[in-house]
């Protein structure tokens, strides 16, 4: 078998990550127990592209053991992997790509490695495995029958692509099922930000004052966290008007981020777009001013901004750098503008992974079931996955709710009833 | 001109309050002072079925502003008229048929005033407007040229015409305009749900236990608000498993409304179905337990149930009606289970209509400039309007928000660019 | 029997208000009812200053109740009076000189009538009825048994007396009860005074610039409540640097009013001091701004310096003045700047007064067991009384804690076991 | 030079830890820099057992600076060193003896060697130092000039000596500086035992049922923290009934911990007391309860009732012990019980211990400014110094305040300005 990790030694810890995960996702683990027995995905193929983190080896190995014939997973960002759950995975036999601190090539070798292996169901975050396959194997592309998209990032590209005529296969963009976006990017990353932060700084967010650039379901979810963690202002970039009235709405401040740059403590990305801090807000800012990253790519911080207006730079602490500008004043960049939760803490928490995954491994599912019947679109994932997904969440939390009397049914029915 | 208001010795006090609300609702009075010069309006008849408030009066004297020949106002509730309201508008020349107290029959009465005033366009609350037209008066409908409706409920109505195939002309759900449901629904009804409760018991919210049937816009607003004065638990019932969780998630509890029944001190419905707190759930209360409605009709705390457990009744303070039930608990019921807000405070304030009205006034423009053009269908409201309105509304705070350069437009429409 | 109340058309009205505060006051009712058998106040005569409430109703009874031969009570501030309260309190027996709208003369007049009655006992708040012994009845001042105090404010001023070696007889700091202070001035004060400031403007909070000046404990449960209701910032004003910062740390901004005056939408006084905000801020206000004071008196908003910057004034709403200013702009002030909980609201919730007039109840109880044993000074409500009414409390609300085991009990008192 | 640490080639990581926490420590650097001219401690002599953490460095350096001739240094828990930063301070001369992970021999021993140095000014944290002294080393007590204490448990334990009338030297309780327990046990201990937490477990805490045990400083804070990061259901457990009573109306549930055993998912203990969780508890756990602790000493979970509860153990994760029971649940013990902000994180952030160790500081010298004239008590800081350290930390954040004006403080000292 196949594979590049690390070490295999780490294999072991690796494996006690991955229980402690499974008993924080109860909804894979029903799925997993289920499919386990009936095998749907008996010969299947897949490729994937994801963050390897003990949750996502919850999800290979429920894939693998639905009876998915050849699971190969490379990791979604250079920075990102767990080195002992990789080792671990392969004991299970995943054949997995991936090793923290990878360069850009090896990054996109491992890629490589996955589209290789000839994948009949492929599985993205970011949106770099599709945009491989359409770049430089569209060979292959028509042999796959399907895939998915874990992230709002990722969901942008592949529309881009749709609408360029362009798209080879369906595509399920997980990342737009409810209990994924509204879960896992709002009180996923909302959490897991702030974990890394504090991980990476050891800073107090009491009375400090702190920026979020984008209000989607990430920002907003920073924003909540950093008021609930005492922030003395929670300050909101947009550039959409509703969003920006919502978030003044929902108790914050809004200002363009070159009025924001000069009271910020605290500034952290979340727009999926690219330099949203540059060279003039870098040139605005107070000395001691802390930049992280909580979008999918490391574009969102401009780096080379920040290079060029520098003296030198150092690791003051692990995932910190200290850019010492020419003028004096000192920057810190954490987890080089990269997923400051994933690089800098362990990702997201199981418990909102159990549902982003519990959806993946129901699109991979369905995408099976239907290969064949769909058009090379982007698809939202069929709303009673999602219904399904949300019970069995309930579930598992020992949490019952009403149902409709058949009297409320046909109240809601009716056009006819009023005052 | 006719009309029929309770006094009009009130119409001075009711012009003190329209100005109050003028002052208030920045977006809406830049609308009007733009169009009451270009007069788009001239030569319409419009009808509407409203809450008669300050800030609807707001909206008539724009659309009259804009040219509008004839426009007729009823009430959209019984109980909710500003009686003071409805004399100055007879004053500006609105024909208002509208009094605080009215029975059901001269509810349908006053509608049937603005039908029969011959409206090309009818703006509606809650949709019994429409469902008159519909029911009794097929032959106006099709000289009308459009409609619009305010409410989640009056939404949920239309559509039930339009899947029968019954709806006679393009009615634009304004209440699904971002800038409407997103601002009036949550936070407006959030805080004058509230505003109500207390102006009607005088009760510390601190220390309660808070019971919210249903966990949409309006519900969430509302639990947002229990919340933040400091209800010691904030229950949420809901039928829908995605929200149930999103409440869960959102750091409030879920439960079936039998087991909320128990523990709840005061109880608030927001789910637009009826009998939603009955007889079983009666039954379980405590002593003293507090019963209030958000939603549009006074069917979702189905009194008939409250009555017929009960041995007697008396109006303790205004708008609170003391149950003795036989058992000897006593249950208060808040403005006869009507919409607390609108019968026990003042409605939304006036900053939220700003934008609720100043999407229903664009949407009465759109419909009138696209006469003949548009098929009897149900339609949100376009999203420029939507964008328009969130603009002005920043402007009137004096925010501003960040725009994209162009680096970052190519940045999101490209597939290409990735790790 | 001697009293003077606006119209005993209204006792009944009042008596069903009283009626309403007793179902939400457990603590006292319980009191009342067991030394309504024991009479432990037999004989005893009451003279009391306090805001006529339907709260203060209760407590009045409850004195009465409890074997107290003559009650009297004047009002604690022109504007508070219920007027239905008081005359309900005259059919019960209580004899009260309090009317809404009083002038200051007609204020006095009522505190000297009070006086007059020879009590033996005196309850203040805000102590104007022990400045008024203490200035003009020297005489009568040897036979009181003692007094109590409400309010910091009034405390404040009694410290000053004792500490100029002027005080006559002893006074229990009712305020200074955890049960009072740390409930009444925060969560009630808290409510109370955005329930007032609604009533007033009906304004949305939500989106607005809320400014808070002191950061005691009635400061503190206003910046809560402003938070709660979604302002989008919340600024805080302080002299002390410890409160300040603590403000900081809690989340909020904290500045120089100067600055505070440029940005505010509400500015809400809490500090007990005068002059808070003056000419200078005034200058500074943005047009539309409102005024609230929280204070104890009408001096926190120097309304002098408001009257000689402006043009002219009219009452736009009920409780709201229009302040028009020689340069265009408006100011608005609410209830005259007087308590606007108590002028445009009811006052405190029944519930929290529950706790402080237990508190008043046992101090009154207290004070005449041990007449003749205390020293005329300021005293801190002794601890047990507060612990009791905490645990009353408790116990209405079905609450249950726990108790330290004997081993824990050890444990505290030891300074051997450690590491 | 006689020292004791895990390895001098951690220094120079330690070094750069140390200038990260002077960075984020403005007021304790401001004063070293002022007193590292003046020199004032010269000659003294001080021993201390603190926390190993890099703000304790901050705080060793600069009574270094200050003048102090032999500062010796031992661990005041021994799983709580830093071992770089010990090394660090090795190479500052500072005679350190700790290292993470001692037994609890060696920890005495190390308390000894503080001991042995003949402190004039002996520093604690939690009374272990203290204790130490005054039961094994009474004839130095007679020469030392002062002591100073850190944590409420400290305090507890030093009030117990000074009432049974041991105390054989003064000793300023630093803890009850309003700018340390205010401060540090609130805001440090909230943010940093969920930053424990969440390193240790990576859980999710929206959607968690929180039980915290005890609503002092420390605990509010946790509890307001827990809610911030979107627990479902915050519960407090309090034997006090006014606190108890404030945790209800600050909108927390109370209920005894047999009850809260129940229902939790993670339990905090805050209270200062032994077997605040034990075997009665444990037995109604539902399985995988997490069980942490943020009191001084491991006594609040009391870990002989699991140990005798469990089948078996083992650590599933750094500083997570799986607790197999009898009966087939799971619990999780953190940090073997210890304080888990600093076995699992890095203690309190660097801008709290800031004005904690600028109040250290100020009491040394305070102490060695009026030595020989303060009796053997427990004293709480002069007012001035609390005061002068809130107003640099207001400072260092260029924040300004207020300040009365003359007819401010006149009005304030007056009795008869009323209504």
């Amino acid at each position: 078998m196949e594979y590049r990790v690390k070490s295999m030694e780490l294999a072991e810890q690796g494996k006690l990550k991955i229980e402690w995960a499974e008993n924080h996702m109860p909804v894979l683990m029903l799925l997993r127990k289920k499919y386990s027995e009936s095998k749907p995905l008996r010969g299947l193929r897949i490729g994937a592209v994801l963050h390897v983190t003990k949750e996502t080896a919850v999800l290979m190995k429920a894939l693998k053991d639905a009876g998915a014939e050849d699971v190969v997973l490379a990791a979604s960002n250079p920075l990102s992997t767990q080195d002992d759950v990789a080792a671990a995975l392969v004991e299970y036999g995943i054949r997995v790509y991936a090793w923290r601190g990878m360069s850009s090539e090896e990054y996109y070798w491992c890629i490589n490695q996955v589209v290789r292996s000839n994948p009949d169901i492929v599985l993205d975050d970011g949106g770099d495995l599709h945009a491989t396959i359409h770049r430089e194997h569209l060979d292959l592309a028509d042999k796959i029958i399907g895939g998915t998209e874990e992230t709002t990032t990722g969901v942008i590209r592949l529309k881009a692509l749709e609408r360029d005529g362009l798209l080879k296969y369906p595509v399920i963009a997980v990342n737009n099922a409810y209990t994924k976006h509204l879960f896992d990017n709002r009180y996923g990353t909302g959490q897991s930000t702030f974990d890394g932060i504090l991980r990476a700084t050891n800073i107090l967010i009491a009375g400090k004052v702190v920026v979020v650039a984008g209000y989607g379901w990430v920002g907003r979810g920073i924003a909540m966290r950093a008021r609930g963690l005492g922030a003395r202002r929670v300050i909101v970039t947009e550039v959409d008007p509703v969003r920006a009235l919502e978030a003044v709405f929902d108790g914050f401040e809004v200002m363009p981020m070159i009025e924001a740059a000069k009271v910020g403590d605290i500034f952290i990305t979340a727009t999926g777009d690219k330099a949203v801090i540059r060279k003039e807000h870098m040139e605005k800012m107070k000395d001691g001013a802390i930049l992280a990253n909580a979008g999918h790519f490391n574009v969102e911080i401009w780096i080379p901004d920040l290079e060029s207006l520098s003296a030198g730079k150092r690791l003051i602490r692990p995932n910190v750098t200290e850019y010492k500008l020419r003028d004096g004043r000192r920057i810190y960049l954490l987890a080089e503008g990269r997923l400051v939760n994933l690089v800098a803490a362990e990702g997201h928490p199981s418990e909102v992974m159990d549902m982003s995954f519990a959806n993946q491994f129901l699109a991979v599912k369905y995408l099976y079931d239907n290969r064949g019947k769909l058009p090379p679109k982007v698809f939202n994932p069929p709303l009673e996955l999602d219904e399904r997904v949300a019970r069995l969440k309930l579930e598992s939390m020992n949490i019952e709710i009403d149902k409709l009397t058949k009297e409320q049914e046909e109240y809601l029915k009716s056009w006819t009833l009023g005052t």
